[in-house]
C-alpha cells in the first residue's frame, strides 16, 4: 500500500488514535537542513483537519507556528473544532513530540457560495513553464528533490557577488513525481521559498520560518482542475529587521488564477 | 482611576483571575456594526500575553481568528506559553464568552538582537500628515471616533458610482485622543481598514474579518520613539473570491519605517 502512495501522501499520512487525535511521522524525503521541510509540516497539520469526521467545508485559512524543532521520530497531532458556525468552522491544532509542543496551528474551514468575485492582483508577465528550463537543484537540502523547479529569477547561488537589493523569487513549480493539486500539496508548495535572507546576502546563515499564514482562494474542485500543471510561485521580503524577516508570497495557476496567498515570519541570525 | 485611562487602555483592561487567566470587557467606545472593533479585540488578546508574568521578550507575530461574535458583556481570556525557547516563546490564547470560544489566537514573542537589517519595500510617496486634512468620519460606526484619520485615497463613499477596480486605501491615522504608540495601539491600528469589499462595490453588505495576522517589525523602544505622531496606513485586497477576500496592509512611521505588516481574510456576502 505504502509503495503506491505519492511521497507527499506517505509523509503526511496520519493514523487515527481517536477523534481528532492522530499519530504521524514525516519521512526522510522531506528532510530540511534542521528537521523536516516546513511545507510538509503545514501539510500534515492541515491533514489532521481534513481527516477529522466533524469537518465542515474546505480550508480557507491556515496559520502554522513553528514553536520548536521536530525530530525524525513519531509525533501526535490533536485537532479540535473550537467553534462551529453555520457555514464556517475554526480549528485549534497542536503537534506534540516527546511531551513538548513543536507546532501550534489554527485553521478555518468554510462552505463557499458562488458570488461576486474579482482578482485585483495582476498575473505576472512571465514565460510559460514550457519555455523555462528545469533548474538543477542537486546539492540543495533533501526536500527540494520532491519538486520540479523552473526558476525565472531569484535563484540562490551562495555567491556573495550575486547579492542584490531585492529578494524576489519567481519560479514555476510542481510536485515531482507529478501529483494532482489539492489542499495538501498547495500547503506544502506555499513554503518552497528559501529564506529571503539567503537570497539578499547570498550567504548561508541560521534561518527558519517561525510562523506562516496561508489563505486559500480556490475550492477543492478548482484545485483539482489544475491537475499536475506547474504553478507560478512568487515571493519577496518587505522588511528584514533585527533577526526577523517577513515574506509575502503568491501561488498562481498556469492560466492566471491566484490560488493562494501567504505571509511568513522568518528568523535569521547573521 | 478609570477616568484617567486612555479609552484604548480602558477597553483592553484585564483583571487577572490567575496566571494567564483574565476577565475583560470591551467598551461601547469600540463598538462596531456587529460586536466590537476587531482591532480592539486584537489588542485585548495581545494584552493577555503582555501582562503574563512568564512572558519572554516582545511581540513579533500575532494571529487572531474571529471564531464567533462577542456580546457586550464580560469575557475570559486564557493565555498559555505553549513553548518557551532560549530567545523565543509561542503563545496559545483563547477568548471565551458564555461558554463558547469567540476568539482563537496565537502569538510569538522574542528577544531581538541588533543585527543586519534592511527595508525592501519603498515608503509610499504621499504628502505628510500635516498637509492632508482630517477626514470627516461622523456617520460611520462608533469605533471610528477613536481615530483621527486623514485619507489620501480609498475613502468609502457608499456611492456605487465611485466603485473602481482597485481597493487601495492610504491614510494617516492616530489614536484620538493621541496616545504614545505601543504594541497595543499598533495592533488596533492594523485593523482600521474598512472591508475592501465595501470599497470595491461602494455598497454596504454583510462582511467581517475572520482571521488577521500581524507581524511587528519594531521593538517597544522603536514604537515609543514614534510618540503620538500619525502613522501611514495602507491596505488593499489582492483577490475577492466566492465570499472571502484577502487584505494586505502596512503601517509606516512618519519617517518611513515599516513598523508592521498584516494580512487578513474577510468574509463577505453579496
Amino acid at each position: 500500500m505504502t509503495d503506491t502512495l505519492h511521497p507527499l501522501d506517505h509523509a503526511t499520512r496520519l493514523i487515527a488514535l481517536g477523534e481528532g487525535h492522530y499519530r504521524g511521522r514525516l519521512t526522510a524525503a522531506y528532510a530540511n537542513m534542521v528537521g523536516p521541510f516546513g511545507g510538509a509540516i503545514a501539510a500534515v497539520v492541515l491533514n489532521a483537519v481534513l481527516q477529522h469526521p466533524q469537518r465542515l467545508g474546505e480550508p480557507v485559512a491556515l496559520t502554522v507556528n513553528f514553536a520548536g524543532p521536530i525530530a525524525d521520530a513519531e509525533f501526535e497531532i490533536r485537532a479540535r473544532p473550537a467553534r462551529t458556525n453555520r457555514s464556517t468552522q475554526h480549528w485549534s491544532i497542536e503537534l506534540v513530540q516527546a511531551g513538548e509542543t513543536a507546532i501550534l496551528a489554527s485553521a478555518m474551514t468554510a462552505e463557499r457560495r458562488d458570488t461576486w468575485s474579482d482578482q485585483e492582483l495582476a498575473f505576472p508577465r512571465v514565460a510559460p513553464a514550457s519555455e523555462v528550463p528545469v533548474t538543477a537543484t542537486g546539492g540543495f537540502t533533501p526536500w527540494v528533490a520532491n519538486y520540479e523547479m523552473r526558476f525565472i529569477d531569484g535563484l540562490l547561488s551562495f555567491r556573495p557577488a550575486d547579492a542584490g537589493e531585492n529578494s524576489q523569487s519567481r519560479l514555476w513549480v510542481r510536485d515531482q513525481p507529478p501529483r494532482p493539486l489539492d489542499f495538501l500539496s498547495l500547503s506544502a508548495l506555499a513554503d518552497v521559498f528559501f529564506p529571503r535572507i539567503f537570497l539578499r546576502r547570498q550567504q548561508p546563515c541560521p534561518a527558519g520560518t517561525v510562523s506562516m499564514t496561508l489563505y486559500f482562494h480556490a475550492d477543492g474542485a478548482e484545485l483539482a482542475a489544475c491537475g499536475t500543471a506547474s504553478l507560478l510561485a512568487c515571493a519577496r521580503a518587505q522588511v528584514l529587521h533585527n533577526g526577523f524577516a517577513d515574506q509575502t508570497a503568491e501561488l498562481w495557476s498556469a492560466d492566471g488564477r491566484l490560488l493562494a496567498t501567504s505571509q511568513q515570519l522568518v528568523y535569521y541570525k547573521v
